[in-house]
């Protein structure tokens, strides 16, 4: 069982008080948090690998609630496009979507969320037993869904093939300690309402997270004001498939009265704001979702929206986009932006009792961010520090379930080269089928 | 004469047609780019110091337009407080701001700038002799604005003292290579017309360029509307002031007649995306600015405003604002932003015909940034790469007028730990004024 005993550190807690400690230690005994207080407790420990903080900022491990990471390969492809999910992904998908891409993507994808200092994703995609095999793999806390769409998709010649795909997914993941299997009807529109229900039924049955991208696109509100006289919100709550297991990704065009159902049924929200604006899909409420006390987490959704998948350059863009859509600076204090990319994130998710902050009795998701850089100093608030002057490159040290996995920058124990190879002869596939299309 | 060949990068020319050489070569005697090509370049040239690029991509230096770089000691202070600018910023900077705060501060904001690719940088404080001289130093290209206000500032017991300053500093700097100086009246509201009138006649005396925050506030605009019946704009142009040497910085508040104004001055315009939205300031309508011709580059603001100093992390925001404002993806393709960090930025400025761009005859201003780091891959758009997908640390080697000032993502020949010890004293200063104020 490893030992480790990080110092010299100030620590960043996110506890429910916030408590800051300066000088501090936290004590790790195998995927456990044992023990946090400040430079006295070195002397107690004996015998523990000694991670020396170097004076950086020890924060808990970043929560991405919102992820297509396989689709990393596309990342620059198509970005300013009018209609690229009809135009360019459905088509590249369906030609090129394969386990091989799938779970090399994902490598990719999740060595780059472990050197930003996420320690938790979640994810979306097809083939998601490749996704789901590659966190294993490299040690990062996962949950993975397996998309549900009315059409045929990359793993299923039959429309809403995905729900058998999940039936044995589920059964070969659902007791991992790393990785929890969930099922991902991919909108209200791209399933009907009879394999809504179906699907949800099989998420309580398992108690396995249901994900799914809601009020998202105008057309979507669209169909359901004009079939229905509903919002998207009120049309699935009138199926009964909202609940606590319930993950939902953007929630941008939500009203008053979708919030009150979103909060009364514990929905778990995944805010995604760099996806949200470079698509120009609109501003989510995020400060009343906040305000509120819902379940509110970052997402960077895939990389051809988002295009990097990391937690740090979302923080900046919450704040900004807020304040000046609603015209006050003083708007979502950077503590509480820190909050949804940790805390926030593992209650979106329905974590918070294992992660999201630094307590005892908490598994060991940890992230060190140097202050050597120069865009890190000075600081007088640690807080605004993350938020609009850190970046990825920052993260020096990154722990997951007690597991060192990133240090001084460097993944650990994995030849990244081989996996950057990988990347790189996809992309020269991707380009020759480019042409065709 | 020092003599320098890159090799084994992907030029992003940013020339008239945009062209991008793969596997080029850029050739550079003394300051200047004396040739551009393929790899078949090479070979003509012997005994030229080389640089691989190691499959990088060379781009222009980049511009930041606008910036107080010596507030750098203040950053992360007051982030989300609602008026900054007179409870903290004037009572902080009129008990602390000294030569010595300027100078110091100056220097560690430059080291900031040149490692993150920015070459040029046009600035506005006091005692902005002592930025002169960092910037001179440093071996940074600079405009350095002294400002103008009507009330007694850090380097002056009198109202508009600056004018009286800016005589001298004019005179010393103003036929040095790297360094111009300028005159900064600070608002329109901040200062009388005659004075305003009159920091025009010694800009036009010397050629220099008038730098200034227009149209930013609300209550700036509400005072010309109510005063004058004009906005901010038509009121400077009333004076005559207006003219190819005056550099405006922010303008949010502006309407398609103010645009017309501008234009036809030739004003050129810093875009400061960053400290106008976490600022809740607006969102100045760049893309008309863009679309007509106009001269727009991008700036950072003072570091209390925008925190960090690099162009890299304005360019995701200026699209994604956009974009999202406008509800329409396809605004402004990153190309474009690209340019404003680079040609775009030299135009403001008035020095096109120096920098801006990888041409011959130019100075040899030139970034590379490395494509080996993770969030850098795979690469179909080289300009969506660099907007979306770049920060900061992927700045490998800075070429200022020929010098290499940095390589490796290392500051050569300063010690920059020097400077980082003297940030660190003035931050301790400054927390002990602050328990005053």
């Amino acid at each position: 069982m490893d030992k480790i005993l990080i110092k010299n550190v100030t620590i960043l807690t996110m506890n429910k008080n916030k408590e800051i400690i300066e000088n501090g230690v936290v004590v790790i005994v195998g995927k456990e948090i044992i023990d946090i207080g400040d430079s006295s407790l070195e002397s107690k420990y004996k015998d523990f690998f000694i991670i020396d903080g170097n004076g950086g900022i020890l924060m808990p491990g970043m929560v991405n609630c919102h992820s297509h990471v396989s689709m990393v390969p596309f990342r620059s492809l198509a970005d300013d496009e009018a209609d690229r999910l009809k135009k360019y992904i459905f088509p590249l998908e369906k030609k090129l979507v394969d386990k091989d891409l799938v779970y090399n993507g994902a490598r990719y994808g999740i060595c780059e969320m472990l050197l930003s200092g996420v320690t938790t994703f979640c994810d979306m995609y097809y083939y998601e037993d490749e996704v789901a095999r590659a966190a294993s793999r490299l040690g990062i806390r996962a949950i993975v869904g397996e998309t549900i769409v009315d059409f045929p998709s990359p793993d299923s010649t039959e429309p809403y093939g995905g729900l058998e795909y999940c039936k044995e997914f589920i059964e070969k993941w659902h007791k991992d300690e790393l990785v929890t299997p969930a099922i991902a009807p991919h909108a209200p529109y791209t399933n009907d309402s009879e394999h809504l229900i179906e699907a949800h039924m099989l998420s309580q049955k398992y108690n396995v997270p249901l994900i799914m991208h809601v009020a998202e696109m105008d057309y979507e509100y669209k169909k359901y004001k004009e079939e229905y006289n509903m919002t998207p919100v009120e049309y699935l709550d009138s199926l009964g498939i909202l609940d606590k297991n319930f993950i939902a990704a953007h929630l941008v065009l939500v009203n008053d009265k979708d919030l009150d159902i979103l909060q009364k049924r514990e929905v778990g929200v995944s805010h995604n704001v760099g996806a949200n604006s470079k698509g120009a899909k609109g501003v989510a409420p995020v400060v009343k979702m906040y305000e509120r006390g819902m379940k509110v987490g970052l997402g960077t959704d895939g990389p051809m929206s988002g295009n990097t998948l990391d937690i740090i350059t979302q923080m900046p863009l919450v704040g900004k986009v807020q304040k000046l859509f609603n015209k006050d600076r003083t708007l979502l204090p950077s503590k509480n932006i820190v909050e949804m990319a940790t805390i926030g994130g593992a209650r979106t998710l329905n974590m918070e009792h294992l992660i999201g902050s630094i307590e005892v009795g908490k598994r060991a998701d940890l992230v060190i961010l140097e202050t050597e850089s120069v865009n890190m100093q000075p600081i007088y608030d640690y807080y605004s520090t993350i938020v609009y002057s850190a970046n990825p490159s920052n993260v020096d040290t990154v722990i997951v379930d007690g597991r060192i996995i990133v240090r001084s920058k460097k993944i650990l124990r994995i030849d990244f080269n081989d996996i950057k190879r990988n990347l790189l002869n996809m992309k020269d596939k991707i380009l020759c089928m480019i042409k065709e299309i």
